[in-house]
C-alpha cells in the first residue's frame, strides 16, 4: 500500500496466535497505518476493524475500503478513537494494533533498515523521519544490531519537535500544537519506543514547514515517487545541512505517499 | 530521469565510436528525450546539445540543465527545431539522436520489455503507449524474440490516433490536431518503426481523454508513482477493456514522469 507502516501491521499480526487471528484485528488511525492493517490483514485472512474520524477525507476512507477493512467511525478526538478502538477490542475479541508503539510492529519496521543496509552495508548514517516513533525506533535497532558504523539520525518538523524535546529533557514531551503539514508526525512518542530512541538514535534534526515542502516537490519532480509531506523530512534535514554529511554515506528512508493528490502545497 | 528514453538514449549513445562521442549529440526534444540524452550523455562524458522550443515550461528547461545538457533555444515549430538541430550538427559535428525513429534507440527502448520478460515469462500481452513509435517498436521486437506467445498491444489517444488508422490503411498517418493531454504521443510513426509495427504489433487501442486522467489518477493514488499523461494511456486501454484482458497475464509498461506538478489535470 506504499508505506513503511505494512511492514509493522504484517509483522504484528503473523505474530498472533491462529484463535487471536480468527477474531480479527483492530486499530484507529485515518493514515498509512489503517492501509496497512487492512491489506495486511486481507492478505493473511484475517478481519480488520479501522476506527477513523467521521470528518476523515474520502480518499483515505475509499482506500482502506479497496483493502476490505471494515471503517467505523467516531469523533474527530484522541479519546473518542480509544473508546471506540477498545469497544470492538471487548465486542469483537480483537487484537488492538498500535500505530507506533507496540514491539511486533517497531521490529516489523525494523526491516526497511536492515533490507537497506543488506544493499548499502557501508552506510555511515540512515536518516529517517519522527511521528509516533515507531520506524525511527525500528531503524535504530537495525542499525545497531545489523551495522558496526552506522548512526542513525531522527528529523522532525520544527512545529511538532515533542521527540527533539523529548530526547534533550530525557522524558517523552508533547506537542501543543499540530501545525504542521506532516500529518503523519503529530503524534507523540511511546513507552516502547522512547527507550530504544533514548539509547540508539544519535540526535534529531528539526526543519521548516517550508523545506518540508521543497523537499517534497523534488522528490515528486526528480524521483518521480509520490511522497507525502512525512516521508519528506529527513530528506529536509540533509538539505538543511549539506555539509555536514556531504562526505558521508547516507541514506535516507522516505515512505508513504497517504496524499490527497487534488490538494497539494505547491 | 524516470523514463524509458533513457534506454534509447544509453543505447544510442552507447553505439556512437570514441571519435563521435567526443564531437558530442545533439537532439530536439522538450520531454523526456532531452533529460534522457543529457543524462547519459553526461554519465559517458559526451557533450549533448538539446534543441528545446523557447516557450517549453521551465521545469523541463531546469530538468535538463540538472543534467548538464546545453540548452539551445528556437520558434516553436518542427521546422525551426529541424533546422536549429542540423545547423549544431553541421557547426559542432554532433551526431543526432533522434527520440523514436532510429535503430539504436528502438534496440535500447526494447530492454524494458526483456526485462519484464526475464521477470514474468508467462505473460501473454504487453501494453504500451503509441507516440513517435519508438517504445512500441522495442517492444514488439523484444516479445517476438524472447517470449513464444507473448503478443504486443498499442494504446492511443483518440484524439491522436495516427497510428491506429496507419495500420489500418498501411502507411504512416498524420493527426490534424494535438488535442490531448497526453503531450508524448502527439509526434507521428517514422519510417524506422512503422514496419516493425506493421509486422508484430496486434492491433490498437484508443482511449479516450478523460479515461487517460482517470488511469493517471488511480496509479498516482496507488502506485505511489508519478506518471505524466502519456504514460498512463496504455493502462487506461486495460481499464476500458475489462473483460477483453481478464482472463490473461498482462504486463503493461508504465514510464514517463515528465510533469508539472503545479498543474495537475485532477
Amino acid at each position: 500500500m506504499g508505506a513503511f507502516k505494512m511492514r509493522g501491521a504484517a509483522n504484528a499480526i503473523l505474530s498472533l496466535s491462529k484463535e487471536e487471528r480468527q477474531r480479527g484485528v483492530v486499530t484507529h488511525s485515518s493514515g498509512n497505518f489503517a492501509q496497512a492493517v487492512s491489506l495486511a490483514a486481507q492478505k493473511l485472512g484475517v478481519k480488520a476493524y479501522i476506527v477513523m474520524p467521521k470528518n476523515a477525507p474520502q480518499v483515505k476512507k475509499n482506500a482502506v475500503k479497496t483493502y476490505e477493512g471494515e471503517i467505523i467511525e467516531c469523533e474527530s478526538t484522541p479519546q473518542a478513537r480509544e473508546a471506540t478502538a477498545n469497544k470492538i477490542k471487548e465486542e469483537k475479541g480483537a487484537s488492538f494494533l498500535h500505530p507506533s508503539n507496540q514491539d511486533e510492529v517497531i521490529y516489523g519496521n525494523s526491516t526497511a533498515a536492515i533490507e537497506l543496509l543488506e544493499e548499502q552495508p557501508n552506510l555511515d548514517i540512515i536518516l529517517a523521519p519522527v511521528g509516533g516513533g515507531g520506524l525511527i525506533a525500528g531503524t535504530a535497532l537495525a542499525a545497531h544490531y545489523f551495522s558496526k558504523k552506522c548512526k542513525v539520525i531522527g528529523a522532525e518538523p520544527k512545529a511538532v519537535d515533542d521527540a527533539y524535546r523529548s530526547l534533550i529533557s530525557g522524558k517523552i514531551e508533547t506537542n501543543t500544537t499540530f501545525a504542521t503539514i506532516a500529518d503523519g508526525l503529530r503524534t507523540h512518542l511511546g513507552d516502547r519506543n522512547f527507550p530504544i530512541i533514548q539509547k540508539h538514535v544519535e540526535k534529531i534534526i528539526c526543519v521548516e514547514e517550508n523545506e518540508i515542502i521543497k523537499a517534497m516537490q523534488l522528490i515528486w519532480e526528480r524521483m518521480k515517487i509520490i511522497v507525502e509531506p512525512s516521508s519528506a523530512v529527513a530528506f529536509a534535514a540533509v538539505l538543511k545541512n549539506k555539509e555536514e554529511f556531504a562526505t558521508k554515506n547516507i541514506g535516507i528512508i522516505i515512505s508513504g505517499g497517504n496524499v490527497d493528490v487534488k490538494n497539494l502545497p505547491f
